[in-house]
């Protein structure tokens, strides 16, 4: 028997069930003309992934119910799998709809509910039991499709191993409905997975992602079919939506793609780019505000952000004061030209002598310290959400994962944003992206003087970062990669006492991580809602 | 048989294991010398609750059972239940053990895990199964303890009823150690529980929960006894530690209590000074930053910080603008002066006019609006966070539920600081504590003006809140109560437009919330880690 499957990578807003249903109704309509014998589309598409508490909510889930019976009655030949929360009996399921004909031919409920790092699936869905494939007739015949959603494949820390079950059971091929957030090698791990089931069912395997920004998540799309000897037989694009088909004779692509090839830079720079966009799309604002410091972080969101808004949209200002060097306004400059964005200079030297003239009293006695050091930070701050809030603007926060750890940033100053494009890359990755940038551009757009120079933050007199990044930023990495077994870290590191003393920095600034910006994850472990650790915490390793 | 139970409800701090286990060991002393039979320590005790991600490193796990070995060693005849994190087979479970004569006689494994508002036990543990009773040698006589874990008692949602089973399985008395946290009528729903248990199962019951400030949590103690026959036979105070002892001859008290009767605002006002004082005892910090504005909210939280750590440690600040009325510096002054804390004037008018020099070509031929509105609060931020690092001081926050809930405040502006000790107060609820202490003291210590005149931000002329704080604030509240059946409020309410909009307001202003300061949560829903919803978020009712 052949069959032909549409792989319907579409990219959704959470709660705009409306606009979900018509995105959805329109690429079935499409894979109907296509003459597809199966449209898959990613878990949640019709609600888009994860609403959180929304599903807790009554109307909520009838709006969803509703959407889906009207979704179903667009149905014809071509059989539509759909991914929407399903209420049953007091108890709802993330679910997979099968829909054909204008009816709901059945339903199919997530098993595996994925509760740790970013999820939380088990504070809503109860699981699905016994999972089976499902019968459906094609072209007059009956087959077994074997449907699953997303975690039912990452099946390692679970009992139930749904995709062996589903080819027990007699399924003839394989769906998995996704919403897998990116993360760096999110995609190769993806792929080596799907290769072991095919090698373990001797199925083909269809896996549909969904693709999009939605806070801080970024959903890589990259959907992807295998055939029953592992052959691509068809692979969606990355970091956009795509609708395309496979098609298998017996189980075998009628078509056979190469290998994709992903490369790590540019990965990185479409996901950024995805995230910056959608969060703006999303939340209905087109223009960014940036504070330029002359400095490598700041430059890379101001490329990130005209790459991801255009260059007309995005405003950046730098804001020297009387520790600025003059290399950092000219850096500052050069890089806002090259981008072709709007650029402006505001001194802050007289606003910082009148907070120091307002704060004589409070202040009296004591010298040059922390506290006027952030004051800097804090009067940029002001300044900058003072314009976004004129212009009706976004500011993104230009913090990196490494300064963001230890707390090198400053609570309402260069915290301030809505959105933090590079917190989840740490200080040698923030360099790594933007020579690829110039690279890519064959053009140092990125001045090569804020890439060679030597971080400050210049909130003081002769002030360099007080970090080797070059050792900081792995063992920042690598402690919150290893949580689960610091001290294995510790003893492998060959330097357990700075392993214990950056733990420490990064339990003590847990505080203003907790006020920070929502910030896009692409690594496996994101500071944001992945990481839940105490504020008040005692917990030390000496 | 008579037995004698020791209800030992400390205050523990996460991570602090040698501390709370120092704790532990002279509490259980203390019952060793009253010829205790069993002492009850709450759940978690010896990591306190809720370690978070904590739970996820081998090393706090594995140094919580050196901890709990070293603290079995040192029992004796007195049977200690003492709560930790259990790890077996890979697998940890939110556990009691069970100790005497130097070891570890058992362990009990929580059956039910709380995944739903600030609860997300599923995260970590796995769930005991097969709950039975603990056989115990008392006075040479066996006896079987029924023990359980918190929310084993609030078993609605469960469907294992683990305090019944125990007792089919024979158990002579119900123990159950808690980490309950507080909310408004919280105790009576507790007692209600209790008593129902009581009546169900015929046996005595006891119920100690653990007290003190954890972030977002206040947790009240109010430990409880009940006979058999659902008289009192011990109560422990109520937001303070306390050690009690009851004891029980065939299931009847030797002594018998009165009802305790809880005091609504006497409550609220100790649940957040223990919640202001525990946060910042155990952050290392002694001096609160308030920001006065001759309001009722700052000078509610002003009387509250006073009472939690003492006048001399308050250090408040009037910063006055051209929009500030005469009586606001008044009252904040006489507020201040009546609370007997540090007070000081530091108007902003210049500061104001220096921004808008600085910002003269982005704001050129714009018209005073919200921008300017936020600068002032942004501004007086600036001020407060600089004298609170200056200090080596937190800033306490001085919002309430309403205005957080309808985005009346400014992020990074009012918004700034360590703490929201009134985010969960409704506006009127803010205005009944504040009379509440008024008449405590026996005199208008909250200036009496602060509590009758009309709300204003002062923050542009001739402004007043845009709210009718008396309508919207319930509705607020009851919207985040009622978030299941949002359509039925709106039926219910007589006014589905208004809900409509206030709902909208809601929805708007997420982004502003997922940015603020750790609030102390006092009601059944309180913004914070218990309400997780999404940024973008499109859903709407209409």
């Amino acid at each position: 028997m052949e069959i032909k499957i549409a792989l319907a990578q579409i990219n959704v807003v959470v709660g705009d069930l409306s606009g979900n249903a018509r995105k959805i109704r329109e690429t079935m309509t499409a894979a109907e003309r296509q003459a597809a014998d199966i449209a898959l589309f990613p878990e949640m598409a019709l609600c888009a992934y994860p609403p959180q508490d929304l599903l807790l909510d009554k109307a909520f889930l009838s709006r969803c119910r509703e959407t889906l019976e009207q979704l179903a009655k667009a149905t014809r030949e071509t059989l539509v799998l759909v991914g929407t929360v399903y209420e049953e009996a007091g108890k709802i399921y993330n679910a997979i709809a099968v829909l054909q004909h204008g009816k709901v031919l059945d339903i199919v409920r997530k098993s595996n509910l994925p509760t740790y790092d970013v999820f939380d699936e088990l504070r809503y869905f109860s699981p699905g039991s016994d999972p089976r494939p499902v019968k459906v007739s094609l072209h007059g015949k009956s087959c077994l499709l074997g449907i699953e959603i997303c975690e039912d494949l990452w099946d390692k820390r679970y009992e139930v191993k749904v995709s062996e079950l589903l080819a027990e059971r007699g399924a003839d091929i394989i769906l998995n409905a996704s919403a897998s957030p990116f993360c760096r090698g999110k995609f190769r791990e993806r792929m080596e997975l799907v290769r072991e089931k095919v090698a373990k069912t001797g199925l083909p395997f269809v896996y549909v992602n969904l693709v999009g920004g939605q806070d801080e998540l970024i959903f890589d799309g990259n959907s992807i079919a295998l055939d029953k000897e592992g052959k691509i037989a068809a692979h969606a694009a990355a970091f956009r939506e795509d609708l395309v088909y496979c098609s298998f004779h017996a189980g075998i692509a009628k078509e056979q793609l190469p290998e994709a090839n992903a490369d790590e830079n540019g990965e990185l720079r479409a996901a950024l780019t995805l995230g910056i966009r959608d969060y703006f799309v999303k939340s209905g604002f087109r223009d960014a505000i940036i504070g330029m410091s002359g400095g490598i972080d700041s430059a890379l969101v101001a490329a990130l952000a005209v790459e991801a808004l255009g260059a007309e949209h995005v405003y950046g200002y730098a804001m020297p004061s009387k520790f600025s060097s003059s290399h950092s306004l000219k850096d500052a400059e050069v890089c806002s030209r090259n981008l072709g964005m709007h650029y402006d200079v505001l001194p802050i030297a007289e606003l910082y002598s009148q907070f120091l003239e307002t704060l004589k009293k409070p202040f009296a006695g004591t010298s040059f310290g922390l506290a006027e050091e952030n004051l800097q930070a804090r009067i940029r701050g002001t300044i900058l959400m003072s314009i976004a809030n004129k212009k009706n603007a976004l500011l993104l926060t230009t913090g990196n994962k490494t300064e963001l750890a230890l707390g090198y940033c400053t609570l309402y100053g260069d915290m301030c944003g809505a959105l933090a494009p590079i917190s989840d890359l740490n200080k040698p990755e923030v360099y790594r992206l933007a020579r690829y940038l110039n690279e890519s551009y064959q053009y140092p757009v990125i001045p090569e003087n804020s890439i060679s120079k030597r971080p400050s933050a210049e909130l003081a007199e002769d002030q360099y970062d007080p970090f080797d990044y070059d050792i900081t930023a792995p063992l920042v990495d690598d402690i919150l990669y290893r949580h689960s077994d610091i001290e294995a870290l510790m003893r492998e590191s060959g330097d357990p006492e700075l392993v214990g003393r950056i733990y420490e920095l990064i339990r003590m600034n847990e505080y203003k991580r907790r006020q920070s910006a929502p910030g896009l994850k692409c690594s496996a472990k994101a500071f944001g809602s992945g990481r839940k650790m105490p504020l008040v915490n005692h917990f030390k390793l000496h």
